[in-house]
């Protein structure tokens, strides 16, 4: 069973209680409920990580990348400058999709760019909390076709 | 039932037979096969345009727009210069996904821009003709939900 | 009796149905029945030609430019990158004036920049419709004093 | 009866004497003597003002825009950099149209951006001295219909 | 027999009747006229094909390119800003040549850069309508030899 | 006892009366007239001086800044633009301290530019009058220590 | 009683022992000694943390902010590039100053943009240790008057 | 004989008295009592002015360009923003130069910018006082020449 | 006979052994060699210059322009930032044809700037040793026209 | 015996495992102990240190430094956006030399530049880790000579 | 006496019969031949030096500086990008001053910015040939005064 | 015994005895007499040259360099802007080191952009003339180990 683990970058860990209109309602706890529920019915295997430390999201992915099939990134405000986050995103080398809960490309300018975007295979974002459900339903696509 | 447009620019008629490293070996025609398929099983009405010609593309989202509850748009070459595109979509205002086919951040510097993302409710990129399906299965659940 | 030719471009055929509050509620047609009523009084013939194509509206200035003795122009969002335009009007070389209904100077960044402007001969920007009918006047001044 | 001010900033006492091909050769002393015809025509009080200080222009502003309904102003080259009388136009908070003689951005680069124009309602360029005679007639048009 | 197609973008249509000073008295149809005498001499078989309009412009290189063994083409304005006219020649991947009638690197500074130049095998630019003749040699030289 | 100079710029005599969400209600009178108050409590001797006049207010500080201990100044939007009223403040040569009602980096773009800010010791923003009380204070324990 | 969280970033821990040229001869230790004794005067109640690691503020920032009425921060160099702190800062949603001791603004370029102050009410910059005292009266001054 | 205009912008007030190691030690009215004997000896009328305000400097030249052979002006830093003054320049069209004491160039980055000297004859810079003499030279030299 | 002098650049005498999958893998000696077959053919007269020193391809330039009725140059790396080279061209004011190999186009950033350009007649690139012989073409046509 | 502390940033734990056509395939604690026995053969004492951690890196430097002769430091990816590495390189004041493993100057843009570069006393650049043994080399020179 | 060194650039050969309307009719030997007989009349002794070389002028400056006690320089196009004949310069130190015939302010954007200029005393600009006597008279007046 | 080349540019040879404290007391001559002896110790051969000319550095990379197994250089300020010599370098394709004396990214902005630097294999930066016997002992371990 394909294993996929799930890394939230700084700030996320206030899903749900703070700036509900651009991050909505639902918690970081909820979403990874439903998403554990989802992965089951998609037949693969999810793990979390949340951390607002760019060291400690770098020590995970170093440790965890080898043993998983993909990797879902939503890294929060480190999406704009961590030239570390993203090389260590490179150097496991496994495939990865980038996900923002809002339209990074409708708010401020900076929030536009991407500094790990070009490391990542793709990215979902603006669609919300379901973002992290489309993922995954592409790594169902690909290793069941695999 | 929901009834979603599904909107493709300059060149992407030639899907599956050039430039298949970038974009694929799938036609157009087996991609919106494939589409209209998955939208019967989420309960979607589909309908699909492609048009090289940017004037042709903003006439037929003003045209059809009016009668559908989403769309779907891989505005091709022109995301990175249209506005007139892009003040089409602001226009009929309905909910709308941007796809692109390729990790559009990876490539040449000036396909990392796109004019038309803040206009869109989200972006789904880099994950191959996949994409549509995950745009599709997310106005499936935005719908069903409501 | 001079002969004017009055071109709008891109997304103002949906003039008065949508995004009242930057364009207004009064549709393209009853501008243009506002202004040939208008053109009458001054003693000027008016031509109306709009369409979502920049080439139809290349085409379109240069079969009409040369039976006409000035153009009123609102090339829509092709303002701001339609070099092709551009070229099309210093063509032509008659007395032109660039028409926008909306301040373009107090909105995104990208739209303060005309490529258009350069070529012509004035601009009138943020009155409206009544901005037609502004240019509509200076004509028949322009004209009369000849 | 509506009263609107008509405010010109540096070197504009100059004209219809120097730089005849940018300027015409009018002087503002005619320019306006046939404002003051026109207004009469049109049933608005008017009210002129000249100055090549960035101060007196402010003081002139707050002191008479609160008497006024409308504002005219021609910034001359304070247009590109003073952000002090940008605010003192935004201060005071009455309809105002930015005028130029000549087509800005048909010169110097510089001279193509306004650091006015975001505060203003609209703007008329590139019409000579016939461009007042426009404003006026916009605000004769918007007084009459309220 | 090698088959070249000639490609002429926007307002080219005008050649010899506008802006002569910058392009010269001799009518596109002329031009033409020269080339397939031209083209008889090397041994080269060349159809032309012009439009005004970007989405004609794809259209017509999807069409022909798989047909010809090389293209000479002129995008006009379009050289400056038209991403999908650029997509398009990519993706039909033939001997290409980009020619200009004038210098233009010594006009306007937008005139300089070219979206379309990176994807071609060469350019000439400044030589006039006796561009395209050389673009013709370089091309019966080329399939002579092969 | 130690005498401090307190400078506003353009449009500060508005304050209380206009734009009172960016700039807060009350007059500049009634700031003034505090900070008198406050100075006596802290043993300091205060002078104020307002002009909308760039001009006017290098003319003051060269005038009084020699007789003056320390300066607070308030340029208004001469921050972002006069390098003669920096030249100015950095001849005279005295402690100064620049202030600002609002927060200039969270609104438009040019105010988060400050060409006076390389030349004073340091700046307080976005806290309102309250600002001015508070270089105050710190001037008070500057000449206190001393 | 009102309570303050006062928060220094990276390298605030070397006050007083390190470029003392920049940054004073004070320690941190004693700074915040002095910043207690004041905050008894003025009726507030004060914690501190600094931190070399932009995580373990964030962290502190999460769990501390929702029990504090006001926030003082020096964010250290993070303030020129860690859009992460400023998301925390955002999402807590408490009154906030940014304070630095020297002045930004007249030092190496980078040093002049502040990520931070977006989101922040107002910034004290350039006053030494007594910044911080400022910013403390001025949470006195606010909290007394609510 | 051949009258001729110094001009001085803000804060050339204060030479001699301050930041003499940038501006010398010498005060302007020596350096005119200085100027006015070489005049002298080269059979030229000279005439000066000071003015901390861009106003007055535009009402002066205004006046008395057009009864001068030429003009030598020091804008002080209204050098680098005063677009108004420059078209001042451009309007009385008179020969003239520009004037720094110290080696603009050589000093902060914003100093090396004259939005002046495209509209003068020529420039002197660096040379201290002297550079004014060498000027009065220049036209000497031109005056005796005609 | 008209002559024409054929000036090549720093690393040109290294063509044909170096760096041949972007320059090819003719010598210069060839390619000059075939020139001078192919000017007598046209009925022009050739001579030959190269050099690594941007001194003596001035000096050259000086010396031989003025007997000469046209230049072809490739100016090398030089064509990026010798504006005296550029200036020695401008200067001798013969007719000029900027040859390049390569597509400069497509390849680094820097290759895509021309100093050289805005001062030829016009350019020839990517076409290899070939657009020598078409250079030359073209001034044989020009010189039998006339 | 002089003591050298031998930094790593992030990822360069990861060393001769992943990616290594950039990186070679040398572990970092295979580095670690051929710098060991080299520091032995030149009289040095050196230790090591590598964290994911920019807080740690930090919290090291302040520590260690005090007890330290000199500092070897490859900061990773923290090359291009850590003032705060900076600042505590600056704080510390020891003698410092950067080391990059592969030529950050032949990969993307952003890599070309160094925020830490202006504050240490050396860089070595594209020598593998050969950088580290020259860097220690250095150190040997210059404890020795003195 | 004191020995002054003229040296000239690239192109400045050609003076007097190329490009005059922006270099004047004057020779380069004329000019040189003005200045000697100028020296003699201020008491100095001048020598000249002329090359279209930049490692030439390198060459002349090493060898001539620690001989001289002054130098003017015309750079001619080098002035715009020769960081290496600026670190000659730098290197001798020795007063010197910079010379341009032309305003090269009021020409091509690039040259306006000189690199030579921070490492001069003082530059002269678009006063055609005169500029060099007045650089002399400049020098006489300086070494009479020591 | 492997041969290597030791290239310094322009103002290289005043090594020693100008700008001592960016460049060292030490001579040319004496840094070349220490490496050869270093080289001796080595077992590598090495040869020098020094030119302030960009043509005869090439000339001599392109005679030499084929001969030579290593090249270290020192391209003086042709480091930024000498694409010329960048290209001679590629061409001759041999290990090449870029040795700067001083810190490059410490000083004049221009001074941290190497144009060379994306050519060569490695740089050592700041570390004085020890950087070239650094290069060497590099050169060494290379040619020992193959």
């Amino acid at each position: 069973m394909a294993r996929i683990i799930i890394v939230n970058g700084p700030n996320l860990n206030l899903l749900g209680s703070r700036e509900t209109d651009h991050y909505g309602t639902v918690s970081l706890d909820q979403i990874n409920s439903d998403l554990t529920e989802l992965a089951q019915q998609l037949g693969l295997e999810v793990s979390f990580f949340q951390s607002n430390s760019e060291g400690s999201l770098i020590d995970y992915i170093h440790r965890e990348a080898s043993k998983a099939d993909g990797m879902i990134i939503n890294p929060g405000a480190l999406t704009h400058y961590s030239y570390a986050l993203r090389d260590a995103i490179t150097a496991v080398n496994i495939p990865s999709i980038e996900v923002h809960l809002s339209n990074i490309h409708a708010r401020e300018e900076f929030r536009s760019k991407s500094v790990i975007a070009p490391t990542v295979d793709g990215q979902i974002a603006g669609l919300g909390s379901y973002g992290y459900a489309l993922a995954l339903s592409f790594f169902a696509d690909k290793f069941n076709k695999e």
